[in-house]
């Protein structure tokens, strides 16, 4: 009925497949795998209720009050200092999402050309597309030189068919869905191209800090900062309740994103930005994200084994050092979208692959997310579900 | 730099001249009648500690966890059952901001047509020139019949030029900036224009319960809620910190709006949601919204006092019912940009009345806030700019 009073990027929205499964059903209810929610074990509950009620001491009313567009001088001040930027190059989003959002938004003519991984995180490919970007997925590649043909090779289709490149999109650290990492030979090569070929990198991090093994390698942020915009979250590190994030960038582009955000929402949310703030600069964040890393690291052990141990001949894993997710492929010719109902049915959840690559490809593939559920719970759903691919695979 | 990357929205990004303001002086520091603060006397900081404490043990990590795009169920039952709607028309906004970029996102392609009442709401042009919409600004008039008169003549303008009218967006209760409300037969005037003209409308109601005198009108979206998008804010019945509004529409509508809130920023802040759903079902809003409209009445009755007795002849004022600001217009050739240097140097702020003209128009009036400054201060502030002006006109 309202057909024609809608825009035209309307006709580019998809909805998340992940948040439609959450309206069909109870997540508690059945053993999932989908979606990317930390576990509730890793809210400071008491610490929390104790860092809000400071905050209230300590800023009064000014805690309730409109604020800056920028976010609250005291969180800039934090993150800055935290990730060893200086202030000016901060800006605090409402949720790391919007900080994908408003990227798309002030670099994104409809027809320009956005690369990424494939897979890649759902929401950011929701994103491009509902600004009607062409969204040029690549697959990674073993080896360096293979990796980086593969990416000439779309840089100058791209140039050839008189389009432009604007941004490269990368989750370099525990990447969602696939849950790897980029090497740090990787990292440099996608610089050096973005230096050579003119283009931005918009760098996702929401899984830098929950490492599990191995060394912490450099953002693509600190190999060129006028060249990449940063994304951090609080959603991984402390909650994704109060959906804050921030972006770290060069001045410049920062001046159009808080233009932008003005009129998108004013500001962040005040009251949790002076929680996020005290709870930083309390110390209190990091002591609970060792926790978080400790409970992460045994439920993604757990799953690992479990999958070595239950999952039937021809199905594959990635083994991530970090993150929230690993990525199962089944044999060439498994549809992990068909097999839905019939997990779902027998009451096991996951994301199918295919929704995560840009041109629909990856049918045979599936995300299991490992922070959710309790280490029970993980178990009784590898064991179901790998009863039903057992089944589906003879 | 960066100037071949971005989009071209980009240059049609307009800073907030208030938001500038902000960043130039310390609120605090000088009389401000600019912004449009609440007073922070209205936020009841032990109600909100006691609240945010229940919510925690009721709760518990859900509190913090992620939330579905609609909003908490909790907040989208309160809003529906306080305004009389079903909840299936509610979705729960990150700021009545968002509510208007969002309707704005889902309808507007660049060059529709938008009318707005001129003056209107800063932060509604912004949002609609970021998306390149043509927006055209018609005057007040007092006279029913000549009212119709002059919005049927755009309408018939802009159909002369084959363009479309995608909606009218109207603050139609305390306006922002002039203070004044809509009649019911104006409100009805443009509810059956937007029928036969096939346009919808975006009533904003920010400040509609803030009433201090004469009775409540009902909404333009009573009046026709298969063609009226209806925004409400928790910002001043509540707090603007929690950055949480809502929008209420047709379910087709609210769709669209709810698969673009999926990309813009996934949910709205959970905690907040919580807290500002116990904070209304416990009657505790209901309580301090009676506190807050004593305390706006006193000071508005203390401004129109005031003006009354300092300003210089020449220079005229609405006489808001509610709401937060009144409007005040000089003489003809008086340029309240240019004369805001003189006021901010002598200490007192006010917001130029040609920003909220699309046109331009309006050099010779301003908006004063009356919620934001204690008594003292609206005397002191008064008096200080009624010199000022009286220099400069004489």
């Amino acid at each position: 009925m309202y057909n024609d009073k809608f825009s035209r990027d309307v006709h580019s929205f998809f909805r998340s497949p992940v948040r439609e499964i959450f309206k069909r059903v109870d997540l508690n209810a059945i053993y999932s795998f989908a979606g990317g929610y930390p576990s509730a074990d890793t809210f400071p509950l008491e610490s929390i209720r104790e860092t809000m009620s400071e905050v209230i001491d300590k800023y009064q009313g000014k805690a309730f009050q409109y604020g800056a567009t920028q976010g609250v001088p005291e969180l800039r001040e934090a993150v800055a200092q935290r990730y060893g930027v200086s202030v000016d190059r901060v800006q605090i989003t409402s949720s790391s999402q919007q900080g994908i959002d408003v990227c798309t938004r002030v670099l994104i003519n409809p027809s320009d050309v956005i690369l990424t991984s494939s897979p890649s995180y759902l929401g950011a490919l929701q994103s491009f597309r509902s600004y009607r970007a062409d969204i040029r997925g690549i697959a990674h590649q073993a080896d360096l030189e293979s990796f980086r043909q593969a990416y000439v090779s779309v840089l100058q289709q791209v140039r050839s068919e008189g389009k432009v490149v604007k941004f490269l999109y990368m989750i370099p650290d525990f990447q969602n869905p696939s849950g790897e990492s980029l090497t740090l030979e990787e990292r440099q090569m996608l610089v050096s191209l973005a230096q050579e070929y003119d283009f931005l990198i918009v760098e996702d991090s929401p899984y830098r800090e929950l490492r599990y093994e191995g060394e912490h390698l450099p953002t693509m942020y600190s190999l060129a900062p006028d060249r990449v915009i940063h994304l951090g979250s609080f959603s991984k590190i402390f909650a994704p309740g109060f959906r804050l994030g921030w972006a770290i960038a060069h001045p410049e582009i920062l001046d159009k994103i808080y233009v932008c955000k003005q009129s998108l929402d004013l500001c962040p949310p005040i009251f949790d930005q002076y929680v996020a703030a005290e709870f930083l600069k309390s110390g209190r964040l990091d002591e609970n994200l060792a926790k978080s890393i400790e409970l992460y690291k045994g439920k993604r052990d757990l799953l690992l084994a479990l999958l070595e141990e239950h999952m039937p001949a021809g199905v594959t894993w990635t083994h991530p050092e970090g993150g929230l997710f690993l990525f199962l492929t089944m044999p060439e010719g498994f549809d992990a979208v068909k097999f839905y109902d019939t997990a779902l049915d027998a009451g096991v959840a996951y994301v199918a692959g295919e929704f995560f690559h840009p041109d629909g490809s990856g049918k045979n593939t599936m995300r299991m997310n490992f922070s959710f559920m309790t280490h029970e719970r993980i178990e009784e759903g590898v064991k179901l579900l790998a009863t039903l691919l057992t089944q589906a695979l003879s």
